[in-house]
């Protein structure tokens, strides 16, 4: 009966272990180096170049993740990390989804499970009442929302369902014809520009609105662009405006620009990929007024709301573009429920047909948390990048680049930007922590993002006495 | 310290209970209704309106799967599920999905976690050797392979990398004004169509090609609509042609197809999504006769290959086309290992920025079985097929639509549409099995997709004598 299978007390005593060895894992995860310390094709070459014939006992293998796999490990849940932005787990987000993958369903359809259509349907919905998203983004009301996997299918679905309204593109293919123009800042996402890339609009289609000196888009200046644009023929259809953008944590006038959509006629999407989980908190959602302007937002739960990656949740005001967008119906699977129009069949939402049952997870985590536990965690990481960026203002060899908003702090060490690099790959290298930097305004400027799930105060101290006395070191030499 | 978190050892002990929890699950599935028994709304109208201000116990959470959930769920992972294509898993790919969320990685970049990007090209690489695919497609190649979460997705990717080959879209947008032609046959996945609406190229240039009486695509009718296309004017570019279609396994002649490709320098995807599994095995190799002509591959783990969702895997003969089309760099990702050229970075590879370790399932699931074990499983279900095929076949009542090449078999009551229809939906509110029906030249036809995990002979024997039975009684109504 079961060749070759794992059998259930096997999976029992395996999967126990595996629990095991995660729990581990974050107890110990400090221990570890936060950076990787291996070079390219270490890894690799201790992979064995052939598949194995034969089956092999599962020990074998978690031994040689311990041994092969760890040191290639960059430790996204080490609360040292404080690169790129965050990645954040939790337990219970990670149980959710081992349930999802227990469960093994495929909810492309309503009629292919709806308990996981309609969990999503209402988990979203939940989210938006926490969030106080504006109503048209409910299921309840023209729009509704749908877990993508990532800001950039968001930023791709924006754009697709903002070119379907304009042109009705389905319909009337030729309307692309039209040269359509999108526009965003200069410290938008890339992701921006990678779907009009996709989408053949055309990079050089995209206009990069300058910024102003908060890194934040300049309302008049795009406004001038779309008029000039008009002029010389170009069809404007799509503005992102970002709450936090990577690199700064820069946050767009949101009402201005949609007033400016309004009156244009332009689909605006905003960008909250990173830090709209802020908005949970009744004292953080001024950033986001306006928000009632916007045809589609989206915030990633996998980024700082404890939800393990792959999380992003998007919606829409009026869910008939992006349906128009994204649906295909072959004989195949054709279905009652999905005829009788009762029903949300996700697949149509989005660029994949197939979808794992997406929402456990973050059922899971608000359900463990409660809203005040999750209010409780972003309120603190607030607090802790406040602080570090006292510590910047306080000390006579740092300065602070901008005024962090959420959890993300931009500073610089008085000097080049060659000290900067050295700076921070000489920490970095230590393994103590992992943190990045981008270029603002030309110079190059360093990054503490402050938000994986574990960090406390003590590891933002810790990182700022490293900081502060690494770079004595590097002075002196 | 932990407000609000569960701790290790909490998680110690609700991730033990939940791994019982899911290996009573697979011992208790053929307990379900295989198709989910409930109606609209009914799963939604449980769950309360407004989200938990206060967390709550994991036990309720669980409790709440068990009364809520479960009864909306279709059960894909029962052995009597044979509708659609398989979304077959197994408890060593649970167990490597499981190690990825816990070790929550975000494997973007080569540096963000070597191990991630660098297992991913190994295993790629194994699976090319498994499938005996060109060498062009290794990553010691000019080629390589990636892990994409579907082949809708894929498809995207491939239109999109064939865009970028014929008329170099990034560094020339006003190429794609070029009026671009796709081909796929009438019976090809609707994906492409997806893909070439999100590309912006649009339906109306998407031909379908007719299919001969195996529902293959007809090569001659595709060079002469090439001709057609080339004197109104228009761009070919792309053909997708498919190894075991959605809709009836059909297998298009890739050698023909690839020659016209050659001569007529398209960009050539061959779709294996469904049954390219099969390739494992050396003897349903002469499907895919003629691959070294195709420019990119892909097939689903996450369909017949016991890796549960999502596990597309993606092959391409020249990446810099894929790079070129998907490739962004901001500053704030700049690091020196992507500058020294000598690693992939698989962002650059796909439509997302962010990426979880996506490998680890699958090299999980490759050393548990060994070549030996995923070859022994496939030629079961293979034999299944045939098994019921054969019934079929020699039943006055039932004729066979097609000879299955795998584990598809397409199928009818003799008679009207109406009937077959009705002994479906009869058979599936039943709950006992769940099988799906198509239509092919016109008519109703009925599947059974023989590829589930733990399908043994029993469940394909109790199916037919349910199938046969059931039209017995409603013949005689």
């Amino acid at each position: 009966m079961n060749e070759y299978h794992m059998t259930p007390g096997q999976f029992r005593e395996e999967g126990k272990k595996l629990i095991d060895w995660i729990a581990d894992y974050y107890e110990q995860v400090e221990q570890y180096p936060v950076l990787s310390q291996v070079k390219p094709g270490e890894i690799k070459k201790q992979l064995p170049e052939m598949p194995p014939l034969s089956g092999e006992p599962f020990d074998k293998m978690l031994a040689d993740v311990d041994r092969i796999i760890m040191p290639g490990i960059t430790h996204w849940q080490s609360p040292n990390f404080f690169a790129y932005f965050p990645a954040n787990t939790s337990f219970p987000a990670i149980l959710g989804d081992l349930l999802s993958s227990g469960l093994g369903v495929q909810g492309m359809l309503w009629a292919t499970s709806p308990a996981a259509t309609e969990l999503e349907t209402r988990v979203m919905d939940w989210l938006a009442e926490m969030l106080e998203l504006p109503q048209a983004f409910r299921s309840t009301s023209t729009g509704g929302g749908v877990i993508q996997d990532t800001a950039s299918s968001s930023a791709l679905a924006a754009v697709l369902a903002a070119r379907e309204k304009v042109t009705r593109f389905s319909g009337n293919e030729k309307g692309v014809q039209q040269k359509l123009v999108a526009y965003v800042s200069a410290q938008t996402h890339s992701s921006v520009e990678k779907a009009v890339k996709i989408a053949g609009i055309g990079r050089e289609n995209l206009r990069m609105i300058d910024v102003d000196e908060k890194f934040a888009l300049r309302p008049n200046l795009l406004r001038e662009q779309i008029r000039q644009d008009r002029e010389s023929g170009f069809l404007p259809f799509f503005v992102c405006a970002t709450i936090g953008t990577t690199s700064s944590n820069a946050v767009d006038p949101i009402r201005k620009i949609g007033e400016i959509c309004r009156d244009e006629n332009l689909w605006l999407h905003i960008d909250g990929a990173m830090s709209g989980t802020a908005l949970l908190c009744p004292e953080f959602r001024f950033h986001a007024d306006g928000l009632e302007l916007a045809d589609s937002f989206c915030f990633n739960p996998h980024k700082w709301m404890f939800t393990n990656f792959d999380c992003d949740c998007f919606w829409v005001a009026d869910r008939q573009h992006l349906i128009n967008t994204f649906s295909i119906l072959p004989e195949y699977l054709r279905n009652q429920a999905t005829e009788s129009g009762e029903v949300f069949d996700y697949r149509d939402w989005h660029i994949q047909l197939g979808r794992r049952f997406r929402s456990l997870k973050l059922w899971f985590v608000i359900r463990h948390y409660g809203v005040e536990g999750l209010q409780f965690h972003i309120r603190k990481h607030v607090q802790l990048a406040r602080w570090f960026a006292e510590q910047v203002s306080l000390s006579p060899h740092f300065e602070l680049v901008t005024s962090p908003p959420f959890n993300l702090v931009c500073f610089r060490h008085n000097g080049t930007d060659e000290f900067n690099l050295q700076l921070m790959n000489e920490i970095n290298l230590s393994g103590k922590i992992f943190f990045s930097h981008t270029k603002l305004a030309g110079r190059v400027v360093l990054r503490m993002s402050i938000a994986q799930t574990h960090t406390t105060k003590k590891q933002v101290e810790r990182a700022w006495q490293l900081i502060t006395e690494t770079a004595e070191r590097l002075r002196n030499n």
